[in-house]
């Protein structure tokens, strides 16, 4: 076995390790005022985003990260009307969540406009057309400030879908005890948040950090993981409530609310959704950060 | 983020797509008769074996793979009294095997006297003793002929732990419709086989040409992958059998058996069989091989 | 020290070794009728022209190879009026020839029109403006075709600016014995061509074919070579003549040369090419290719 | 053309372009006091001494960087009885003075005895026997306190053989205008040292520094540098004295010495000494370092 010689992205896995994914096609290398943005097709896992020189999603693989991270916590909340999507400039997760008919308003506050200029010109099979629902608006702005500075109570669902908490520090402060206090106070009752949380087995001691942040704030809190291959890793989430419990819920019951809400998913389901809760999170003893 | 310099183990993904892993340490580099054979010290997962470039099995991880191959089949067997392992030189599988009260005798058939003899000597976490059990017996030799030519319906369980289906020349073979009816003859009444099976999402189309072997000579046939770290990706698993079904197990009585077996674990338990079995099984759209 | 992740170029050196070149900006991947081109900014070099998989000529270095090239045949040649390029197609090459005072005309003869298009297009400081220079031909077509077809006795100076020996299928024939004879049909009397050879250090069985080549159709025959700093490697050249000999000419009248032809250079002068001719060819005891 | 997988050593070039580099066998992988040891055998290059992640010399091309270092200088000095070496753990440096018959005694001073032990088991292509002369003698030690206390006007030649200035933290002090004005003092009148200099391409500004402080204590410096292909790139070196001039000998006088002194060489000769001193020092505009 071999490798072809060409462009690639280098991406990072940790400072030890890398992947190397051959690419056919640069689209766009662009410097926007908060991070490096690059749009490539890649042979393995079609075109893809990358952020400062991490694989952010790909056109092959983006229904796993999207799906597993959106479905769990707005399935497990009995009526979702209003969600709050920090992040995830691409659109990705918000087509996820206006695929529940629940849901009436879903505001999505990404701090990096060109990105998502970007993102709705060369990556539609992310957002679908999600950004023209009429349920949909978008802010751009400073996720941080938006929820520290929100009126209390107004959202049912807060999803962080944010670059990793080991990654740009753009995103360090949305990984803090302060802002998971912030994003409590933003929910009404019996509501439930959930972020990404980086990778556990690689980096155990950040994600313990956020684990904890979480904990410090929620009594009720799940931690599940699925492997993303273009990541070449897996990557692990984490939800908050005071209330709503996503592991609660029996395999029936799952696929019963995806078919009363009109879900049409490539892989979530109600025994996606089992095997996920049932899954051990693991940290490697090597780890080093 | 960034890379180290230093010594590394260039690793194979897809000719698309391969895992930079630094070394601190090289204790063997050696070609046996049948392959190249490196035993290394990695910064991200201690160490390693790596044969013909890829990596099989590392001191961090090694259990996620070894336990998840070995146990859904022994479990689901109600009294695994003669097991036959080919492949598995590090003896890893037969220590994993041996757990199981209920083993009598335990065959294992690799065909690198040299590899085991290397594993023996530097890889003493793989083992754990495991060649000196008294139920212990490793035969040197070509797998495919000792499946073919050995007195039919002598084992309860046959574990086959081979190097990918697209990978060395030398496991293909071991992967081909003639050799499963073979270990189905092999097979006690009420017996079950499993075999890893590489992985479905990047090699859709040897995974499909493993499972429809496996389909041609069993009726009961399961499929079940996990997230192996430091192979960057996915293993699958695929079960095959007449009448023993793992995944009708509940976590449960899973967790039963374990207690009865007296099987000490680090991962798995009911909880991760049930989650093995109802995690969908995914295939690459954008896969060349 | 350490590598910064990202997007980047794999370049092959041997099929045992290749260098990372870590990328800005990819301009332009696109595959024409012949090869796959790519045009991208690197950190290192500056705007980069990367013909399957191999760096052709960057911003930073590419005076080094087309000077190199150029200059020695065309000084060694008393009066050289009518010259031939085959390959070429940045427009590098047909530039350091037109800065000799002597042409008359300059025939570049490229099969790949869309590479010559893109080059205009993005490579500006590779041409600067040799193009449109009145004494430049240029032919879009084979250069086999054009060198066995035309007549006879027409050039005083032949340039071979292709890609490498061991490189694409679509240079191999322009290195052929047969070829170079054509080559010399094509040369008035007291002409010489000279050629690029790829690297003799990691190559030389294929240089040493290319060599006996020109051995087998002149009679005098001078080798040299230079570090180029983008192929992480050196390039070789060899030219070829029944008269011209470069190597006897002394520092003092190569400058006197240049200062008559008014030749403006960053690199080449009298001690450059004498440098040249008095370095030793090397070839590896380890190379495989 | 493509890239096997297998173990490598990824070796830096500058931060944003890397050299991977397969290896057949790794011999020792070792921290000792002062830095981190690799002896591999390489498939491009033979047997090789990784210091800190970078390849110091290999049994393929260690001639060129030897005989580049050493001669030179030594040739230049009209009668070399007495010479200093500081680095050159691996006893080529030492090999290749010692063919001068007017050497009486070498003294090398190394600070990294385990190195110099590793050197001897397991590199004999390099020393070849030059740790046993007579005239040798090998002083475990630090360098810069051996240079600055040592009693002054002892020698005829100062060799510094040591890793990169933009290198390990190990030798910077040694490339300091303080260190230089300690090798002068050690010098005897109408003598001569030489450094290696790193590589002025991609690191200019280090280059200059070093450049300086020689300029800055001897009044006679000069410049030359060779390609050395397991580095992926030209080694500068500069010689420093207030008499001897290596760039006035002509190739008839290089020839001569090297005659009268019998040295046997690879390749240094009376060209290759003209061939360097006429070659032009190139800086990169796009150097970072």
């Amino acid at each position: 076995m071999h490798l072809k010689y060409g462009p690639a992205v280098i991406e990072g896995v940790t400072k030890d390790s890398a992947l190397i994914v051959r690419v056919k096609k640069m689209l766009i290398t662009e410097a926007t005022k908060y991070q490096e943005v690059q749009i490539v097709e890649t042979y393995d896992f079609g075109r893809a985003l990358v952020l400062d020189g991490y694989i952010q999603s790909t056109e092959d693989d983006e229904f796993m990260y999207h799906e597993t991270l959106v479905h769990p916590a707005m399935v497990a909340h009995p009526n979702p009307r209003k969600v709050l999507i920090v992040g995830g400039g691409e659109g990705a997760t918000l087509r996820e969540v206006l695929k529940h008919r629940t849901v009436e308003k879903a505001v999505m506050v990404d701090i990096d406009g060109e990105l998502i200029e970007l993102a709705k010109k060369h990556l539609d099979f992310m957002h679908q057309g999600a950004f023209s629902d009429p349920r949909a608006r978008v802010v751009i702005g400073d996720g941080y400030e938006f929820v520290m500075n929100s009126e209390p109570g107004q959202f049912d669902v807060v999803i962080l879908d944010l670059t990793d908490p080991y990654g740009p520090e753009i995103s360090k402060k949305l990984y803090s005890k302060e802002f998971y206090a912030g994003v409590k106070k933003l929910l009404r009752e019996g509501g439930i948040m959930v972020t990404q949380a980086g990778n556990s087995y690689f980096y155990p001691n950040t994600y313990d950090y956020v684990l904890q942040n979480i904990q410090a704030n929620f009594s009720v809190v799940r931690e599940y993981w699925y492997w993303i291959p273009s990541f070449s890793y897996a990557c692990n989430f984490i939800t908050g409530s005071d209330s709503v419990d996503p592991a609660s819920l029996s395999e029936g019951e799952v696929d019963r609310i995806i078919n009363e809400r009109g879900l049409k998913n490539k892989l979530y389901s109600g025994a996606h959704h089992v095997s996920l809760f049932k899954s051990k999170v693991l940290r490697s003893r090597f780890a080093s950060a």
